[in-house]
């Protein structure tokens, strides 16, 4: 097994030369724009990582890696439209760079050229990771449809919200685990536990940043603290505490999250209060704690060195224990 | 080998009940939605006739053709948003009926549909589909990119113009046929062949609709004639007027390219004479003429019964002796 940083290095001269030569320019060049914006890699930082644990050299696996990062950008690209969003990572996002139709179609072509990167593997691991990927592929479709229709409703569940966040984020964490383990080839027992490790780490995940999108500290979160509130969404902060405030609160919590303020310092403010005396932020610890277990638990479950474990394990507290 | 009435009736009932029950259904409706439009499946069926070409049951190969089927609607999903298109086969179009994000994911989980498709085959077989399928998808992709380039440009050559309709149209008409041949496990060199007739026939197909968009017959040709000229569209026979025509006819195309009238009766008859007296309408023709002999040039190499030989010629003659 390597550092973080080993793998980083692995991928990060390889996504910056990614289609910057194809043509047509206009289709290309918005691709190899989105891919050299960079972030952390997670997710292909987690392939190349789940090959190791497995005995298997990580190079094997950056053809797989990099589907898993060209995917994540494709539904980065779309997403921004749908969301309208101006800003990815500091930078213009492609539709607001170029237009809506150039975002459509370059997104469009990314997805296609996730699925040719398995063609470097022989057809036996290719259709194993074909099969994964559109499986997960369309999960997360159908998280984003479902997170769409949560908006405009005022019924959503805490299963319905966790059953978005893991098809929206946390299946994909899961897939890129797996992905390694195929590449690898190790046991299909190994393989799916792997997937339950990375797709519990990856609930956890995504339920620590709605915590800490209202709770972070503003200087390293890396977002605009309050983001969630002010934009009334529905989270798992914002459910539980529909779930346990007494009525008055309630009716207050309603309303705030009716009213678009010009100035949300007041707003954020009674939110967080309403959401701590509530108890929905224990509430979300809680939870967060416990999909961290359940990813650890399934951890022990698996046929690898108890070195490996501890590694898997120490990257897991590592992520979570961030304190932004 | 069978009717074509056979292969569309294998593949009628399919259509209408791809999707209808999953969830969520903002999701799916707008793909049963476009799926249950109809049209000829004149696509699908290609590769099921490939398939008894080489005979093979056609069964074998629904699967397939439901993934070209399926891809096909996905790019009319996407296009239409590009072209802003109301209407799609007489009904409105899906970012019409629903709205724009609707388009966008609801096309995007129909791309990813296309590939699951190919999992009802063992991985030699799923590879080989999945490979030729990613390539095609993306030459799509390009070929939709350069028609949108062109809209902007005033010096598209013929070469460049036959790529983009290549790209655009013909290939997946090639890839159709070519899955069949996969599906029915021929030699390469058939499947290549049979790949060859139809982008030839795919290309003569697309010139064909350039020519009878100006001089079909608007009682039968289905869409309305003179469409390109109203939207100023650089097609065939416009970039061969423009190599042909006398300097002072050259001048009025140009000019009559610029504008968009309220009554375009008199531009559209404008554009068709010099269109004839140029000699680009006897070019179109002599090209359509070409191309389709190259296809048929093509099946005669192929390693096939004759009387194979002759349906696919009799289909190709059928396609390309419509006077609408």
């Amino acid at each position: 097994m390597h550092p973080i940083a080993y793998y980083q290095e692995l991928l990060a001269n390889h996504f910056s030369t990614i289609a910057t030569q194809k043509q047509p320019k206009n289709l290309y060049e918005p691709i190899a724009y989105i891919l050299a914006l960079g972030g952390k890699r997670m997710r292909p930082v987690l392939t190349l990582m789940a090959t190791e644990v497995f005995n298997v050299d990580a190079k094997k696996a950056i053809p797989a890696a990099t589907a898993v990062e060209v995917f994540h950008n494709f539904s980065l690209i779309h997403d921004d439209i749908m969301d309208d969003a101006p800003l990815r990572r500091g930078n213009q996002t492609v539709h607001e760079k170029w237009d809506l139709n150039t975002g459509i179609l370059s997104g469009d072509a990314m997805l296609i050229l996730a699925y040719q990167y398995f063609e470097n593997y022989e057809p036996n691991i290719f259709q194993k990771l074909a099969k994964l990927f559109s499986k997960t592929a369309l999960e997360v479709c159908e998280g984003q449809q479902y997170d769409v229709d949560f908006e405009t409703r005022d019924d959503v569940t805490i299963p319905e919200y966790l059953k978005m966040i893991e098809y929206k984020t946390a299946v994909l964490v899961g897939a890129a685990m797996k992905m390694g383990a195929i590449v690898a080839e190790t046991s299909e027992e190994n393989a799916n536990l792997i997937y339950d490790f990375g797709l519990n780490l990856g609930i956890a995940f995504q339920l620590q940043d709605d915590f800490l999108d209202a709770f972070g500290n503003p200087e390293t979160f890396g977002k605009q603290v309050g983001g969630d509130i002010i934009e009334n969404k529905k989270t798992y902060l914002y459910l539980k505490a529909m779930e346990f405030a007494n009525e008055e609160d309630k009716q207050q919590l309603l309303h705030l999250f009716s009213i678009q303020p010009s100035d949300n310092t007041n707003k954020i403010e009674s939110v967080k209060t309403i959401f701590d005396s509530s108890g929905a932020s224990e509430a979300t610890k809680a939870a967060i704690k416990d999909f961290t277990f359940k990813a650890f638990e399934t951890l022990e479950k698996m046929d690898i060195d108890s070195e490996k474990k501890a590694i898997l394990k120490a990257f897991g507290e590592n992520l979570m224990g961030r304190n932004v």
